[in-house]
């Protein structure tokens, strides 16, 4: 809705011919990166480390210096990516020990309350805990918990937990990188279970997926209606699926939701993991059910750990991280370039009239962009 | 299983050290065009078409010329492409008229005997059918019902009906944009119901989806295990799943199949066309239950097309092909460049190895590639 508002905005802000009334601005972002943690960027300003100061601060498992590495990941700027990628080089081989999990749900599923609830829990047991996102939509506080930090009050404080709100908006390609690129700081940094948090709406499952070992999808129950929101495909990514909000007179409903869900689950195709995914229920409020999710991830590395499935699974991911890095940027490469931006709406306008077929309008396209590369040398 | 010895064979084969028996190189793959048009086609080999003699004549319905203008569509001959290009932007105009209808199910489901059946009975009807696919396997005869005309025998005979086997072997997108521009073709020449047929195997599948109106998945009862040769999501793309086989001793398993495929349906987020998928029993050996199977098709298309959601998928499509063919064709310029195939390899090890992030070795690929094209003008 407010995608569709700000197109029409920048659409006639950009037209010189007009001469109406200003379209409101709207409300101006959320701050992208935690107030704490600003301040302490700015007490340590006039610092400057060197990479190996960072990569050693890092492997101390330094929370301070962790989150200024995550900037400069983060950072559009082309000196600090290039020192970030030097630091990511240097930790890479002390990355990978932890289990990563995806998280994902529709807004009202209760994600924050559950990432609060398995957090304490995870802490409870002696482990590390961190907790990413990847929200590339620019309206932050409708979906992603961690804008939310009220409802995660004890996980904020813990010191053995590290929360991280998705890097600003940007393209997906370029959110899921950083936060692939976070995820293996945290790791050198000593946390051994890792969260990545999405919104249940977007294609960012798919990102998140492919960068976890585990993917819990948090459901409540209702009248199938709760199913609504979430994308085609998501249902059949997870592990598990808890039905959250067990509690009170809801339990039954949650139970019933449980059956319906583990026999549409058996009609899927088996997983290559060998896994056949859970469905167990929780209150997150309660703290129920919890210790069953996290007793169900266990066993799942065990499993995948004894047929070898998780380390395979870890090296399509990283090599699935370089092809689609390529595919993106190639993609980029002509969707951003001016004098094919100029061109697209004919030839899409030719195709949709049916003056032209798809293809050999793609293929005119292609022309004239390798023609520009090899004009300008 | 095949495909592996193929491949140790070439391998043993390539290898100059190797001194022992010739491994056999099995038998040679069936003619990838219908024998009967190969003969037409000799028979016309010196009359030369102009573009509009091809475009008269398959105005005209003439299934010869329809015949040898696909086979110029599926010419790798540049001046051949050139020339198909051109009649298909003739006929264009001329395309759309047509109820367009994907059909997948695993070998075994009995897709040849439906197709048979459900042929017969839109031909019975009065409709005019032209049957293509994508298979772009090397190894048709497994999966493909289109390289067995035997089950096909009534159906191969009917003046009413068009059948052409899939385009040779070739990338998945060379394939399918061959098949999507056959179809223009068919349209053109009258052709009103259109089948494109796949084996449901592979990524194929989300081709077919992506240039017909209708999915239709044929699935046959069993303890669950008929679900495993099914890619992942290829449930959620159907319109309409029809439990085959429902005969004889198999009518009771395959109402309860039915039964369990509306029920886990239900559990899937609706379908934007508003439309919910059916689950419908059939017996294609004894002709039962493929004329509901019609009547649905034929509603669903009533209830799109007055929700506007026929019109617009096909716009959609038409785009999509056009998006889907730069984006293919970006990265076949890159894969296939000597160049980065010779440096790959090197930079997938050092990824795997943790020496390389993913992105670092994704961005020295992409600086190497475009120095290449800059430097050759």
């Amino acid at each position: 809705m407010s995608d569709t508002n700000n197109k029409n905005k920048d659409h006639i802000e950009n037209d010189p011919s007009y001469k109406g009334l200003q379209v409101n601005s709207g409300i101006s972002q959320p701050p992208s990166i935690n107030p704490r943690i600003a301040e302490r960027l700015k007490k340590n300003k006039r610092k400057k480390y060197t990479v190996d100061d960072y990569v050693k601060g890092i492997l101390d498992g330094d929370r301070g210096i962790l989150s200024q590495a995550i900037t400069l990941i983060e950072s559009s700027k082309f000196e600090h990516q290039k020192v970030a990628q030097e630091i990511i080089e240097k930790c890479l081989p002390y990355s990978g020990k932890s289990v990563r999990i995806g998280i994902t749900g529709v807004p009202g599923a209760g994600k924050s309350t559950f990432i609060e609830a398995f957090g304490k829990h995870v802490t409870g047991q002696g482990g590390k805990l961190a907790v990413l996102a990847i929200d590339p939509s620019s309206e932050r506080s409708k979906g992603s918990i961690l804008g939310d930090k009220t409802r995660m009050e004890e996980l904020s404080v813990d010191l053995n937990a590290y929360i991280r709100p998705s890097p600003s908006a940007g393209s997906l390609g370029g959110v899921a990188r950083k936060t692939r690129e976070s995820l293996i700081l945290c790791e050198a940094a000593g946390f051994d279970t890792i969260l990545i948090e999405t919104v249940g709406v977007g294609q960012s499952e798919t990102a998140v997926h492919s960068m976890v070992d585990f993917f819990l999808l948090i459901k409540i129950a209702g009248a199938g209606d709760e199913l609504q929101g979430i994308k085609r495909g998501i249902m059949e990514m997870a592990d598990l699926i808890t039905i959250n909000k067990a509690d009170g007179n809801n339990i039954h409903k949650a139970q019933l939701a449980r059956v319906q869900f583990e026999n549409a689950l058996h009609l899927f195709p088996q997983s290559p993991s060998g896994w056949s995914p859970k469905v167990l229920t929780c209150s997150a409020i309660e703290k129920t059910g919890i210790d069953e999710i996290w007793n169900a991830i266990l066993e799942y590395c065990s499993h995948t750990q004894q047929n070898a499935y998780f380390e395979q699974r870890r090296s399509e991911q990283a090599k699935y991280w370089m092809y689609e890095t390529i595919n993106e940027q190639l993609k980029d490469g002509f969707y951003q370039k001016q004098s094919i931006k100029d061109q697209i709406p004919d030839f899409e306008n030719k195709v949709l009239n049916d003056e032209m077929s798809s293809f050999v309008a793609a293929f005119k396209l292609l022309e004239a962009y390798f023609q520009d590369i090899k004009n300008k040398e």
